[in-house]
C-alpha cells in the first residue's frame, strides 16, 4: 500500500513517524508546503484552495490514501479534497476523536482541545465529540507553540512562561487532544504541567484508525519514504533524519 | 503623490504610520500579502516570486512610488522588482543603513542588527554597514518576536524571557537596527533591556530617505489610505485601526 501524507509544513513528520513505527504502507510519499507554511492562521477558503492544490500534486503518485496530516486541513478541506481526488482522503479529526472515546470513555470528562486558530475556530472537534456525547469541552488556541517548536525549543523557560500564559485559567482536564502536528513535539511538558490528563496525538490515533476502520493490517518489512516540500526540500529531510 | 506599500502581512502599518505622519503622501495603496505571511522564514526564491506578484497587483494602480516595507523583501528582491516595475521601487535597508550614519555616526560603535532569518541570512544589512566603515557588527534572528506581537503581546514575562534567550550573550550594544516591521511594535521593551542603544526604525528612515533622497518636501493635508490583503482584509483593516 501507497499512502500520501500531506502537511502544510514539517510538522506532519510526526504522523509519519507513528505510520513508519506501525509499517502500515510499503511506500510514503510526502509533500509539506513549506512555502506557505503555516496554515493554522489562515482563513478557511485559502486553506481549501491550497488543499485541493495539494490534491493535484498527489495525482502524480499512484496512492491509495491521502492522509492529511495538519489539523487545519483536516478541519477545513476534507470534503472538498474528497470531491476531486481518486483515491481516498482521510483527516486526523475523526481519527482523534476516536482514540479519545475508546481511551477515555466517561463522557462526564473535562476534554481540553489544543489547535491552531484555524482548527479551533472551524469547531471541528467540538462539534464531533458533542455528537459523541461529550460536553465538557474547552478549546483553546496556544498560537506561540508552533513558532516555539519550529524553533527547536521542546522544554526550558520560554515553554514554561507560555503554557502558563495559556493554562492558568485552566483546572485539571481530564484528556487533551493534541490538534496539531507540532504538539506532540512538546507533549513531555504539557504532560508534566497537567500531569493527569490522558494526551490524544494525532499520529497514534491515525494508526489505529487504519487498523480498526480500514483494515490496514498487513505489516511490511519496511516504509519507503519520499519527501517533497514547495520549498527547501534540504531542510525538510534534515527534520526527517533528526526525528524520524 | 501616491505610494504603494507592499510587506508580507499587516507589519508593514508600522511604515505607513511614518508615512501617514510626515503627509509624504497624498493618498497610500497598501497591498499585505496575508495568504502568504510571513516571509522571513521562506528563502530567496520564493521571497523573489511573491514580491513580483505584488508589483503585478501595483500595476493596477498610479502609484509613483512603491515602498517595500518588508525587511525580507528588502533583502532579496528590489532588484528583480525594479527591471520589471513601471515605477520607482525602494526597500527599507539602505534607507535604515543611512539614518544609522546620521544617528550614530561613530564607525566604532557596536550595531546590533535584528532581522528575520531570511533578512539575516541575506547580510544586506551587514554587506552596507562595512561599506559605510562600519565593523562592529552582530546579527540575530529573534524569530520569536514575530509571533508574539501577532499574539497581540507587546510587554510581559513571554517577552521577557524571549528577550533574555536571544540577547543573553550581547553586551551594551551602541545601536539596533530593528529589521523586521513587527519590531517597532516592542521598541520600548527592547530599549529597557539595552538602555543606552540608539533604535533605527524602518518607517521614521524611510521617511528621512525620502526626504532627502528622494525630493519628497511637499507635505499634504492628508493622506487617504486604501488596504488590500491577499486573505482576511477586515483583519488588515482592524489593525490598521488599532495601530494608526
Amino acid at each position: 500500500m501507497r499512502a500520501g501524507i500531506f502537511d502544510s509544513g514539517v510538522g506532519g513528520l510526526t504522523v509519519v513517524k507513528s505510520l513508519i513505527e506501525h509499517k502500515l504502507f510499503k511506500e510514503i510519499i510526502y509533500f509539506g508546503d513549506t512555502a506557505r507554511v503555516p496554515y493554522g492562521v489562515k482563513d478557511k477558503n485559502t486553506i481549501i484552495r491550497y488543499s485541493l492544490e495539494a490534491v493535484e500534486f498527489f495525482k502524480n503518485f499512484n496512492i491509495d490514501i491521502l492522509i492529511a496530516a495538519c489539523n487545519s486541513v483536516s478541519a477545513y478541506a476534507i470534503e472538498e479534497m474528497r470531491e476531486v481526488a481518486p483515491f481516498e482522503v482521510v483527516g486526523v479529526i475523526e481519527p482523534g476523536v476516536k482514540a479519545l472515546k475508546r481511551k477515555v470513555p466517561d463522557k462526564t470528562s473535562k476534554v481540553l482541545i489544543l489547535g491552531t486558530k484555524a482548527t479551533i475556530s472551524s469547531k471541528k472537534y467540538e462539534k464531533l465529540l458533542i455528537k459523541e456525547g461529550y460536553e465538557n469541552l474547552l478549546s483553546i488556541a496556544p498560537s506561540l507553540f508552533v513558532p516555539i517548536v519550529e524553533e527547536g525549543i521542546f522544554k526550558g523557560e520560554i515553554l514554561d512562561v507560555t503554557m502558563k500564559h495559556y493554562f492558568k485559567d485552566i483546572k485539571d482536564p481530564n484528556a487533551i487532544i493534541l490538534g496539531c502536528t507540532h504538539f506532540p513535539l512538546i507533549k513531555q511538558e504539557i504532560q508534566n504541567y497537567f500531569k493527569d490528563a490522558v494526551l490524544i496525538h494525532s499520529g497514534e490515533a491515525i494508526v489505529e484508525y487504519l487498523q480498526q476502520n480500514h483494515g490496514y493490517n498487513k505489516v511490511f518489512s519496511k516504509t519507503d519514504l519520499k519527501l517533497f516540500a514547495s520549498e527547501n526540500p534540504e531542510n525538510l529531510k534534515k527534520v526527517a533524519k533528526l526525528w524520524l
